[in-house]
């Protein structure tokens, strides 16, 4: 048995509830090690002395080039809950618990008395409504089109494509470069829900100096490049019409050289009442004009612009939960991205949260955190995280052929068994954003792996996020072109109408709850099927990544209900270069 | 290479601030598989693309019986790191970031654009000052004596052994069993301080039912049985004169049954005011009298005498934030011990730390969680918690003979490094307290035995605390003996003077801070040797937990602090059956 692999994390991903009746517990091994593992669990407050333990067998749920990994959800009666495990390897067995390897259990007789050892188990201390992770249930039934408001749409079907500068009463420039609009969007609203998605995220429509509107000039009101607040309020009603929902991008770490504070700060220096609104400050604080100077000031990356707000004082705190609310009560959004999300102090996300749940208990809040994201899912921060893994594996399967399908499967596996399984649902997946290349660029231009990779994206556990204009093919490496603008005129309908499918497919034949299993990926292969097995039956995805032709055993089929490039040959079905096939099953 | 053996969690013991300009890395391997380990860590915002990275050696710090643990600390001139690590094997080797094995960095070139990867580094995203976890300096310093106050004096060298019954004001019962009172404590402050301890850390001592004071009835005053506002307030004063400190206990997690709240629940039914501040109620709710009655009622345990608190009641954590402000301010104690803590709501700590730290920065919180507490020591609950993991291994090494020295000395490395390090600092080390059998009578009474572990409670990294009257050679496996009364009569000194001893070199010779390392531990050897170099020197402890004589080769002593069993031999030093020795080197 090779001990160096085994993993269990209490009160971690590896041991969570999913609800106040019902648990997950999992357990890392090294792959094909084991010949079995199972869960003993008892009642932390056992009233008998030992405690009484029930065992659960324990089943590989996913594997990777490396590791099994071993689940069992149940239903407990207890709420606190000790636990151990006793792992199996032929003859070979032993007990783990408490990070420790064990032939014996930890209960010992002195002296005739029994010294209960009840506590060196592993713990689930207790099952507390407000440790279960989970997710507004709306969320996981979002399929996001994400609208970098400067570039999508100045009207109906059209983008002015000219910029605008309008000088702010004090002075500052709020800048636009390609002329799309809030009323834009607006007008749109019926395409975005026509290709099939239910809710759109924004990129920032605060009053801002550049075109990104990233630098916030003021966070109480719609950039004047944008539109207008009573805009914004028509947009949120339109969307709301339409049973759908909006999500806006929250810009706190940092703020422009011109918000109010910081000019405060420039103006007044150590009297500034405003002075502990950021860090690192060195008087006089001046805005350095020369592209060499050093700023007397911390700041977003190295950004002079963007001076970085000290989120650790609670009155910046105070600050940004009344943005928070007001956004939530007068306008009724759905739901925060934040920008920067993990360099921002702690508390500063913990106060903001409570604030936005009061609100509206329904509100999500989705951390822009591009790496491993467990700390900020906690239950004190985010619902969601922006989920850069998930591109990232596709980008190196579909688009790079760098990974075979048993290697991605692996990559996939390892990125879902991250979180907590609720967590997992709530996690916006994404193959591009405004901050990295298009992805039909990875791609060489290739739709063929785009439209696998957007398959993949509609069917994987977790929210899909699309960047506007992917369904029109816009490309990109570098950010001026990847943000340009929405291609209106393009009215070539092949990537839209699959697009539309895919989604279709989702929202008709899954549920964000159906079982996710991996049914076909070889090594040195690149035809790579899972099932998704929900409440209106299973679906099978085939998908041929790969420029040979691929063939893969099929039974029972009820529906088939797309082919692109496969072809059936009685139970066995061939996948074509670059083909897919999704069947429902009997 | 065993890469399943290979662990790094970012933003966890494994990856942490020691201050805001020092970090440290770890990363756990199999033991002796690799031949080198190297960190490279950058500037997650590097105006340069790619990141410029520099690479740091990593050295082996521990070593169990199945993993090396690689540490390297080091002064970063960037407060956002980005870091991968490089893995060598002989002429094997590999890159290792983001939970992936890589021959690559993840920077790759696309029609002539670099497209950076410096986003799938491992990540620290930046050092906040409230994510630098650390616990207050005196606390690090403390040698705590653990008094259960019913227990130990009703004056000076004397208990009078006798219980009481007080009724309260309302009906309930004040109960005491041994006679010990607040005064009893003042009254042998000396007492403790003559042995070296300077900090006092007493068991319940607010008014509740019984002797044990766990089953609270009022947050506000002390008990009747054990004395007077008044003689507690006289009581902080008088450790305060000695330069010494005291740490009380907080039962928040369940109150008694007729507690005022309670009461009202118990009385008004669904109209109480208070009936939120219970769990599960179902009414009406009685207090059932006989034993096999199931309460309508969450309770601690089972125990129908003590229901549980609605620690998620925000009403809930706004009374207890109170009486945490009211003894802090009001009495001037140094810190709180906090009963079940792991059972309490994570907000309601939150909140509680808030406060308490509002009230006096260098109040420490020490948690009651007996297993592994990282997640309750990520600077938003407790500073400390109670180290039960040290009694398991010390009871398993030096009472019953169960593991050898090499497997000892795994056990203590894995506990040195589940925390950061300024946390590792600050647990509460302990041999025994009011819950578990006397370490006295885990050893059968072998005062060798015992004399071994005390030596090591004392010398390990961490704050050591005894349970009163080891001193006196209290035993005890059921909690009837380990409480009993403080034999005040037994005049035989020589366990006392061997504490009085060795906290003496603890306080001389070491320091908090001093580096740890074990420097003998063989495999089926019961010969333990360990240093601790601080600013003062450099103390070698030569511990025989064994009944062979053992050699040990010690060069450069410049002092022989303590022999006890150990007979010099030229550079060779004879540890005899159970003895030990100490040595200040040159």
């Amino acid at each position: 048995m090779n001990k160096s692999a085994i993993l269990h994390i209490p009160q971690s991903q590896y041991a969570f509830a999913n609800d106040e009746k019902t648990m997950t517990i999992r357990l890392r091994s090294e792959v094909s090690d084991l010949s079995s593992c199972t869960l003993y669990y008892g009642d932390r407050a056992c009233s008998k002395s030992p405690v009484e333990f029930y065992p659960l067998p324990m089943g590989v749920v996913a594997r990777d080039e490396l590791f099994d990994y071993y689940e069992v959800t149940f239903g407990t009666p207890y709420n606190r809950v000790c636990y151990y495990f006793k792992l199996v390897k032929g003859e070979e067995w032993i007990y783990y618990y408490a990070n420790q390897f064990s032939a014996e259990l930890p209960d010992f007789v002195l002296d005739g008395t029994v010294i209960e050892g009840r506590s060196e188990y592993f713990q689930y201390p207790v099952i507390l409504r407000s440790e279960i992770l989970d997710v507004p249930d709306w969320f996981k039934n979002a399929v996001v089109y994400n609208i970098f408001p400067d570039s999508f749409a100045s009207g109906k079907g059209r983008i002015d494509n000219s910029g605008k500068q309008i000088t702010l009463e004090g002075g500052a420039v709020s800048k636009s470069k390609f002329g799309g609009t809030i009323p834009g969007i607006t007008a749109n609203l019926d395409y975005i829900r026509n290709l099939g998605f239910n809710c759109i995220y924004l990129n920032p429509v605060f009053t801002a100096g550049e075109s990104h509107k990233y630098d916030l000039l003021d966070y109480y009101h719609i950039d004047p490049c944008l539109g207008s607040d009573e805009d914004f309020k028509d947009l949120v009603e339109k969307v709301h019409d339409r049973d759908m929902t909006i999500v806006i991008d929250g810009v706190f770490n940092h703020c422009s050289w011109h918000f109010f504070a910081f000019d405060d700060v420039v103006k007044n220096g150590e009297q500034s009442k405003y002075k502990d609104w950021f860090y690192n400050l060195k008087f006089p604080v001046i805005r350095p004009a020369g592209t060499k100077d050093v700023p007397t000031y911390a700041c977003f990356a190295y950004e002079k612009k963007m001076p970085k707000l000290n989120t650790a004082n609670p009155e910046v705190q105070k600050y940004f939960e009344d943005v928070c609310r007001y956004w939530i009560r007068e306008y009724k959004i759905d739901g925060w991205r934040l920008d920067v999300a993990n360099e921002i102090d702690r508390n500063f996300w913990r106060n903001f949260r409570r604030a936005a749940k009061e609100e509206n208990p329904q509100i999500v809040l989705i951390g822009e955190v591009w790496e491993n994201s467990e700390s900020w899912l906690r239950g004190d921060a985010f619902d969601s995280t922006m989920n850069y893994n998930f591109q990232r594996n596709c980008r190196e399967f579909f688009a790079m052929d760098k990974l075979d399908a048993f290697q991605f499967s692996g990559a996939i596996s390892m990125m879902l068994f991250r979180y907590p399984t609720n967590i997992t649902l709530g996690q916006l997946n994404l193959l591009d954003s405004h901050d990295v290349p298009r992805f039909l660029s990875l791609c060489r231009g290739d739709i063929r792996k785009w439209k696998l990779a957007f398959l993949f994206l509609m069917l994987c556990p977790g929210v899909p996020s699309m960047f506007y204009g992917d369904e029109k093919r816009i490309s990109g490496i570098k950010e001026a072109e990847y943000r340009r603008p929405m291609p209106w005129q393009n009215e070539e309908n092949e990537m839209a109408d699959f697009v539309k499918s895919i989604v279709s497919i989702r929202k008709i034949h899954t549920n964000p709850q159906a079982c996710f299993e991996i049914v076909h990926a070889e090594k040195e292969s690149r035809m790579f099927a899972f099932v998704r097995r929900g409440v209106k039956g299973t679906v099978l995805v085939c998908m041929n990544a790969g420029e040979k032709e691929e063939y893969v055993e099929i039974r029972n089929v009820r529906q088939v209900l797309m082919e692109a490039g496969s072809v059936r040959d009685k139970d066995n079905y061939k996948i074509l270069p670059y083909g897919l096939g999704i069947y429902l099953l009997q």
